[in-house]
């Protein structure tokens, strides 16, 4: 049995919860909060501790891996190198600019303390990377495309909401079919930004004279809008609340390679998610498993999920998965 | 430099070599056949050795790995522990049922001689049995489809070609897009095999007269045929060599699991390829990368793709992954 510890407990660290139910190898020892009081209304029969304090070293309950569940813009950078000191950690760092330098910092600390940190998990990063990697390894001369959504984006919606005179948003960020069939057609165009995805914007606003402006603000928005074809759409808070309250989310990963002049050979990776946040939890308990069989295999330092032999990812033994699965 | 050498030189050898131009890390160093005579006319500047000599211990050229290009029912059996005392070896041994089998007699042979040997690698077994595997390990509340097609199966092409009064045959595995739709929408029934696929054959018969018969033969072909809709489809010996000559392939493997009662989560890989056996070939041709690199870290024994860190598949640097493809 597998002790697992849950730091954060919003959508992914309920997420989890939900995911090592379903994971027999598996089981919750314990949640760590910024909010210990509140949680421990949420969570009977499971001990919550207050991850504020350094207390890591002085629990008294065996945990074998603890999944870090915070936020990659706050949490997760000062979390991952305090856990990485005393336990096995996973995360799902996302930022992904930083994710060399947070692998250094994480490969340094867990190295010196002998822990396993398995980092940027999750779906993308994480899968999506795995199948980039792949595609470009099996098909080296290649063109490499990734799509996102349809699908809420946090992020967005957070700047949209931003705008004065908006009380809620929720932005939805939509592949443009005809050029993810191009690709799978056989042709590999140099695709804009414009021209892979646009963005639908669901707001509540104050007031309707306001439309106007909220709408010009939205699609004139530098980084987050600009660059895209993007519709604004108001709705009542009421609609808000009963049509765009669940996080589905999803995306693809297309490498089209020629292994010769003439012949192609086109990849695609596609995930259709109804919940991003538990997909994300549930990619995060494997890898738990996978960061508890390389240390029990006397690893230590960083590993992303491209440094992770599948295998250890899965409840099976060698002996099924080689009968029942390859 | 990796220096590779090819073992049989049919489709799948003649693949590794156009691959290995691909790769700028790797060279090939030598091809092994039983026809060292013809080899020689049509492959210059390279050594040839005959494959049937146990000469492997005594050449004078440096081999990191040896690809074995050979067929799943007679050469790789009997290639693969020969070829493991001496090299590194990959294999894209395909007999499903005898794969545990063959691994364990490659594991030991691999371990005692300190080798690394990559068996069974490919698509299917190979990157499927990977994304089954993943799959698995994400939703581990699933049901999982793997479809092939459309592509030429060569075993049902040969079946056909034995009924007497054909003269050539080629079979297409056809999925039907109406129960793989079912499955992207979010549905997991149980299919039978004539659910999931159809088969179209192409015959040139000996003559006209004979059509009726072939044909009954053929639908009624017990474990080919008899078990899905056969449609059968006489052309012309010019037809043939002009439309079916290639040998493109392909397919998909569907993972459909719950991460609570209501969020259903659906994964599917898939592939769409112009040539079979190059894009086999490019799989080899990393995976023999990645059998150099385990070696060089003092592994040995036998390995599968999914014991196999991915990153280890690809040229560039673990640096390079996670600034350019995490």
């Amino acid at each position: 049995m597998i002790n697992v510890g849950i730091v954060g407990y919003g959508n992914l660290g309920r997420g989890v919860r939900k995911a090592l139910l379903r994971n027999s190898d598996m089981k919750l020892a314990a949640v760590f909060t910024r909010r210990p009081d509140d949680i421990k209304k949420k969570v009977l029969d499971i001990p919550i501790f207050n991850s504020n304090e350094q207390i890591m070293a002085s629990i008294n309950i065996p945990i074998d891996v603890m999944i870090l569940c915070g936020g990659s813009k706050e949490d997760t950078p000062m979390q991952g190198p305090l856990f990485a000191q005393y336990f096995n950690t996973v995360d799902s760092f996302d930022t992904h600019a930083d994710i060399p330098d947070y692998y250094n910092k994480m490969d340094n600390i867990a190295k010196n303390y002998r822990n396993v940190a398995v980092i940027s998990a999750g779906w993308d990063p994480g899968i999506f990377s795995l199948e980039r990697v792949l595609g470009d390894a099996f098909l080296p001369v290649n063109k490499r495309y990734t799509y996102w959504g349809p699908g809420v984006s946090q992020g967005h919606s957070d700047a949209a909401r931003k705008i004065s005179g908006v009380i809620d948003a929720r932005q939805y960020t939509i592949p443009i079919e005809s050029t993810v069939e191009q690709v799978r057609q056989g042709e590999t165009p140099d695709f804009s930004k414009r021209q892979m995805h646009k963005r639908v914007v669901y707001i509540v606003s104050q007031d309707t004279k306001d439309q106007d402006r909220i709408r010009k603000e939205i699609i004139e928005m530098p980084n987050y809008y600009a660059e895209y074809d993007t519709e604004v759409i108001f709705i009542s808070a009421e609609e808000m609340r009963q049509n765009h309250s669940s996080y589905p989310h999803g995306g693809f990963v297309l490498t089209s390679g020629l292994t010769d002049e003439n012949n192609r050979q086109i990849l695609e990776y596609k995930c259709q998610l109804n919940s991003n946040p538990e997909f994300t939890s549930s990619i995060l308990v494997a890898c738990a498993r996978a960061a508890f069989r390389l240390k029990q295999n006397e690893q230590k330092g960083a590993f992303t999920m491209l440094d992770i032999p599948p295998a250890l990812l899965s409840p099976h033994s060698g002996e099924t998965l080689r009968s029942r699965f390859i």
